[in-house]
């Protein structure tokens, strides 16, 4: 069998230290080529570039991948990477490894697994990749054979159209990491406290801040798998139809 | 009982034909505030604003209604209005009337759908409008009766927690519209297709341009409800976790 070919992607930006290490690990596993953003995109969620233009351009980094910078999203990275910079369709999407959680509701804000999804749109396999460590020099070493056990894993197990995972990697050294746990999107949500200022010219702005509320402590939910010292994999769809409120619904519309 | 208190929002941007007819619907209904991005921000999904920062301005527009007219996205501005804007919790929440549809894997896409989800990870019901039409005279004075009936009903019958309502228009006369039908998502994609130009210093650069794939004719799918003159309702959920793909996942990762 030839060598897969992989699509890194990411939204903290081509030179992040969680692409690298991303990078580092498909290299061993098969042909590689990187288009990610050439600025952070931490929390563009689904955006992609509608009114104004988009380019990118090969560097020059060290290892056996090929590098792309993208001006975009990260959506507008895998849209771009499909349609004018790979050879061929890949046989994997990564994207990450994200500086900082995205699990329970932050999969909708994250650039990271917004990427994954937009892969899932095309069909392609896909998996998004994150460290519950915000830092830009947060050690990525730990997770190492998890994750590439993660690729494999994927790449032998094709999922079904539709899903692409979300794995989620707690900030722990790699003897305290307790496994691997399939999990649940945990209930939570952002508890909004914006930071008010005022300009030298007497006009008010803000700054967006906030707490994480968990009202999730299900077993099976992410973030309880985290907090337990596992890493969490939730499969993640992007058809929304809540279906079990449909015959509801049908009622008041009949 | 007190009049409802209803946010307004969407993606077009403050003075868009779109939101100043939502409004005007929504005037006859309860008291009303606005809060609106001052730019065009369509397809910017569920982007929120980290790295700058934010800032809104009352207007002074025509009616009863409160305008702030706010510099971030659509999830931003749902945001600032419940944590600086509003003086209490609203009743319910509409988004648009976005000018395009944004039925199917548009939903993904959207800026008026993610500041409506935005509304439903509150736990506030909301609904977002949209119209087949892309124009910015496009005629929104044809879906007015069923867009108020659609209003009164939410705020009739209480949603569950997690759900909230994509609806779309089409693009048809009043006495054309065939009804309201209760919907799935369609299964449909956009199929990219960049518009590669060239700059005055010799640099390519890109449009993002495409043509969307219907993939779905099943009956109860938005797109063919849509396509038969229906208004489509599609309940949409933010718990992004494909419970049918657990087990098989577990099996792998046992």
């Amino acid at each position: 069998m030839s060598k897969p070919l992989i699509l890194v992607t990411n939204d903290d930006g081509i030179t992040a230290p969680g692409i690298r290490k991303l990078i580092s690990i498909v290299n061993e596993i098969g042909d590689v080529i990187v288009v990610a953003p050439n600025s952070p995109q931490s929390g563009k969620g689904h955006a992609i570039t509608i009114n104004s233009t988009l380019s990118f351009e090969e560097l020059n980094l060290d290892g056996p991948q090929k590098d792309f910078s993208c001006s975009g999203t990260p959506v507008d990275c895998v849209k771009m990477a499909l349609d004018k910079i790979l050879p061929r369709r890949p046989d994997i999407v990564v994207s990450g490894i994200n500086h900082g959680s995205n699990s329970s509701i932050n999969v909708i804000y994250s650039g990271t697994m917004s990427a994954a999804v937009e892969a899932g749109v095309e069909g392609l396999p896909a998996i998004g990749f994150s460290l519950s460590d915000l830092k830009w020099e947060a050690d990525f070493d730990q997770a190492e054979d998890f994750i590439r056990d993660i690729i494999l894993k994927t790449i032998e197990n094709p999922m079904p159209k539709g899903v692409v995972l979300n794995v989620n990697i707690p900030n722990l050294k790699k003897e305290e990491i307790k496994g691997i746990k399939v999990c649940k999107q945990a209930n939570a949500k952002w508890e909004e406290s914006f930071d008010e200022r005022t300009n030298p010219h007497g006009k008010k702005y803000y700054w967006l801040t906030g707490y994480f509320n968990n009202m999730d402590e299900s077993e099976d939910a992410d973030e309880t798998a985290l907090a337990n010292g596992f890493i969490s994999i939730v499969p993640v769809k992007f058809d929304l139809t809540a279906y079990e409120y449909m015959n509801e619904l049908n009622s008041i519309y009949h």
